[in-house]
C-alpha cells in the first residue's frame, strides 16, 4: 500500500516544526521551500549589524533534516495549490511540476509589506531574508565608509543618519544595534568622522513603540533607547522616500523631510500570496493582511486535509510569532498522525503563550510572560538562554554563542565583511 | 614641520604588513584599498566550500588598524599614480581626488588571469575576492540542489561534475574540499542523488600538479587526491568553455568536451594594471604577467621614494606568495624609517623562505621548508598551527578554529548559506 503523502509548503518555524513532528509517522513528507535554508528570523538583525554570520542562523533545511529518513526537501517556488486535484504547483528556473498530496500543510509565512508603497522597497530593504540582511549590512557599514570620505557636512550628516521604520521588536533591536555600533564598536575605526554623532531615528505610526508588549515595559525600552541616543518618532507616518531622504508626517499633520541615506523597513508584513489563492478556492475571505481564516483545528473550511498554519493562518487573532508557527505546525502534524491511527475527530488548536522578549542593547532586554515582567540585565540573560535554546542545531548554538562573546564582551563585530559589489554598485534594489 | 606622508596602495598581505611596520615611525600613513577589508586569501577556498564565514578571513582594514593612530584607511579605487607630482589618483563612486605622498608603497597585488580568454570568467569565477568565494559557494551548493531535482540523467551528471582549472595550492585545496563535501558532508542531506557520485576534475596545463612544490610531495598529494576520487588531468589546456561544458586539449592534441555546469578558475594571475602604468612612467618593461621590475631594495628605478612590493614586484623571480608580500612590505617600511633617521643608503631586500604548505584534505597536508618535507597528518598539524598564527586578529583565530572543529571533526559545513538571488538568478557574472 502506498504511504500517506504529506506536502509541507515552507521551511520556516511552522513548516520545520511540522516536519520534525512527523518523524515517527508512517508518511512520506515533502518539504518545499524557495530557499535552501531554514531562517532563524528573530536574529536576522544581528546578521545585518555584523554580529552573526549568515551560517549561524540559516542552516540548510536538508542538513537540519538529514537524519529524518521520511522527509525529502525540495527547493522550489510554489506557484499555487489545486485543492480539487490535491496537488501543489512547483517551479524552479525553467522547470515546473506538480506534487500530489494526501495531506497538505501550508506554512508559507509572510513577506515584508510596504502598505501599498512598494517603491519604498528600493530605498528601505526589509528584514525578512538572508538577502535582506546582507543588503542592510552593506548599506550600514557602507554608509560609515562613505561618510568618512565626504567633505560636504550636510551630505555627511545624511550619510550618518539611519532611519528604522517600524518599532516592533525587530525595529527596536535594529535601532539599538546601530546605536551600539556607532557609539562604541566603530568609534576607534574612523579618523575623520565621529561615528558617535550618527543619528538613529526609529519611526512608527503607532502612539508608542513595541505595541505588542506591556506599556510599562515598552516605556522602559524607549527610555533605554533614548539613553543610547536613538530618536523615537511615534505617531509618525512615512509618507515619502527617495535615495537621500525620508518624509514623515506627524499625527498633527506636520510634514518633515529627513535627509537620510540609509533606511531599514521593519514596519509591516503581508501574508504569502498563496493565502489569497487558497482562500478563493475554499470560498473564504482573507484578512486585509492576506491571512486565511481557518477552522479551530487549523484546517481550511471544507478541506480537512489542508492545514494552514503560522503567519498565514487567521485564527482568533493569534499574532505572527515564531512560537505560534511552531505550535500550530506541531498541531497539524499531530492531527495527521492521529487520523492515520483512525481518530479523525478534529481537535481545536490551543496556543500556549510562552511570552515575548526583545533585546534593546547588549545586557538589556525586556520580556514578559503571563503578567510577569522582566527587564535590564536579568531580561537579557533570559533572552540569551532562550535564543540559544531555540537556535536550530548544536553547532549553530555554539557558533552564535562564540560570536556573541566577541560582540557583547569585546563590543566588536566579527562579521562586518561587505562585498565589492555592495560598495561599488550600491544600486537600488528591486523590492522583493 | 609637516610629517612625512606615506601612501600605501593595497591592504593585502604586503600593504598591511608595511602599515603595521610603520607604527613606531613619525609619519602619516594613508592606506588605500578598493575593499573595506583585508583578505586572508589562502583560506578563501574554505569560504567557498562552506567551512568558514567571510568575516573570519576578511576583517575590516580599519578595524585591524584601529589602534594605530598614524594610519588612516581610505576606501577607494586607485586609477593611477603621478610619479612627477607625487600623487595617487583616487576615486569612489562619483568622487575623484588625489592623494599627495612623500613615500609611496604600491602593493596593489594581482587579479585572476584568464590568459586572454576573459569570457571564461562568465562561467568559471576566480578565487581572489570575497565576492568570488560567495559566488563559487552559491554555484557549488546550488549545483547539488539542482541535481537533486533533475530527472534527465545526462544533465544530472553534468550538474554533478565540478571542474577546477589550475592545480596550484588553491586549485588542489578546492578540489579536495569539493571531494570531501560530496563524499562525506553532503551525503546524508540528499534523497535522490548520491552526492558521492560527483565527478571532480582538476585540470592543469603543466605536466604535474603543484609545480612549485618538490616533485615527490606533489606525487603524494596527487595520490591522495585520487584516493579521494579527484580526476587529475595534467598537461591539459582549457581551450573552450560555455555554460554547460569545458573543452580540454591534451598534450597529444586530443580534444574532449566535458559536460560540467560548475567551473572554478584558479589557473593564473595577472598583476594589477597599476603596474603597467608605473613601469611606463619609470621607463622599465613590465613582465608578461604585468609585474614591475624593481631595484634590489624594491624601489622603482629612478624613484627611490616609490616601493613596489608583493605580487606586483618583479625581483629575482620571487613567487607571488603571501610571505614574499609580507617581507617586502616590512622591508619598504624599514627603509622609509631608516631614511627619516638620516640613513639613505639602499639595502637589498633579502627574502627568507619560510617554506610552503598545501592542505589536500582534512588531516592531510603537504609542506616543505629548506629541503625538509612533511606530509599527511603531521603536515596537516603544521598547516593548522601556521594558518592560525597568521590569521589576522585574535578573534578571527578563535572563530576559524571553532569553525574548523565543526568541519574537521564533524565533517559538517557550518557556512553553507546561499542567497535567494544566487539560487534563482544564477546569472552569468561579469568577469572582474
Amino acid at each position: 500500500m502506498k504511504r500517506h503523502r504529506v506536502v509541507i509548503v515552507g521551511g520556516g518555524f511552522g513548516g520545520l516544526a511540522a516536519a520534525k513532528a512527523l518523524r515517527p509517522a508512517d508518511v512520506e513528507v515533502t518539504l518545499v521551500d524557495r530557499q535552501a535554508h531554514h531562517l532563524f528570523q528573530p536574529l536576522l538583525y544581528q546578521v545585518a549589524t555584523g554580529v552573526l554570520s549568515q551560517g549561524s542562523i540559516a542552516p540548510p533545511l536538508r542538513d537540519v533534516l538529514r537524519h529524518q529518513r521520511n522527509v525529502e526537501v525540495v527547493l522550489a517556488e510554489v506557484d499555487g495549490v489545486d485543492l480539487e486535484r490535491r496537488s501543489v504547483d512547483c517551479r524552479l528556473l525553467d522547470r515546473a511540476w506538480s506534487l500530489p498530496y494526501d495531506s497538505l500543510i501550508v506554512a508559507a509565512g509572510s513577506a515584508q509589506s510596504y502598505f501599498g508603497r512598494d517603491e519604498f522597497g528600493l530605498h528601505a530593504p526589509g528584514m525578512k531574508t538572508v538577502d535582506d540582511a546582507l543588503e542592510v549590512r552593506g548599506r550600514i557599514f557602507g554608509a560609515f565608509e562613505l561618510a568618512e570620505l565626504e567633505e560636504d557636512p550636510v551630505r555627511r550628516a545624511a550619510l550618518l543618519t539611519f532611519v528604522v521604520v517600524g518599532a516592533g521588536p525587530t525595529g527596536v533591536e535594529m535601532a539599538g544595534q546601530i546605536a551600539e555600533l556607532s557609539r562604541h564598536s566603530l568609534r576607534s575605526n574612523f579618523r575623520r568622522i565621529d561615528t558617535a554623532a550618527a543619528r538613529i531615528v526609529l519611526v512608527d505610526g503607532m502612539p508608542r513603540i513595541l505595541p505588542s508588549f506591556d506599556e510599562r515595559l515598552a516605556r522602559r525600552a524607549a527610555a533605554k533607547l533614548e539613553r543610547m541616543g536613538v530618536e523615537i518618532r511615534t505617531a509618525s507616518l512615512v509618507t515619502g522616500m527617495d535615495e537621500e531622504s525620508v518624509e514623515l508626517r506627524s499625527a498633527a499633520g506636520e510634514v518633515e523631510r529627513l535627509p537620510a541615506l540609509t533606511k531599514v523597513w521593519s514596519a509591516g508584513v503581508q501574508a504569502s500570496l498563496l493565502g489569497r489563492d487558497l482562500a478563493a478556492q475554499a470560498g473564504v475571505e482573507p484578512t486585509r493582511a492576506g491571512r486565511v481564516p481557518v477552522l479551530a483545528d487549523c484546517t481550511l473550511p471544507g478541506h480537512p486535509e489542508v492545514f494552514v498554519i503560522g503567519d498565514l493562518m487567521e485564527l482568533g487573532g493569534l499574532p505572527g510569532l515564531a512560537e505560534v508557527a511552531i505550535q500550530s505546525g506541531r498541531h497539524a502534524a499531530t492531527a495527521i498522525r492521529r487520523r492515520l491511527d483512525g481518530d479523525a475527530e478534529p481537535r481545536p488548536f490551543r496556543y500556549r503563550d510562552l511570552g515575548s522578549l526583545a533585546a534593546v542593547s547588549r545586557y538589556y532586554a525586556i520580556g514578559e510572560r503571563r503578567g510577569v515582567r522582566i527587564w535590564g540585565a536579568a531580561g537579557w540573560l533570559v533572552w540569551l538562554v532562550v535564543h540559544l535554546m531555540f537556535l536550530t542545531g548544536f553547532k549553530n548554538r555554539v557558533s552564535a554563542l562564540f560570536q556573541w562573546m566577541i560582540s557583547f564582551f569585546g563590543r566588536s563585530r566579527p562579521e562586518r565583511t561587505i562585498t565589492a559589489q555592495q560598495v561599488f554598485a550600491r544600486t537600488a534594489r528591486e523590492p522583493a
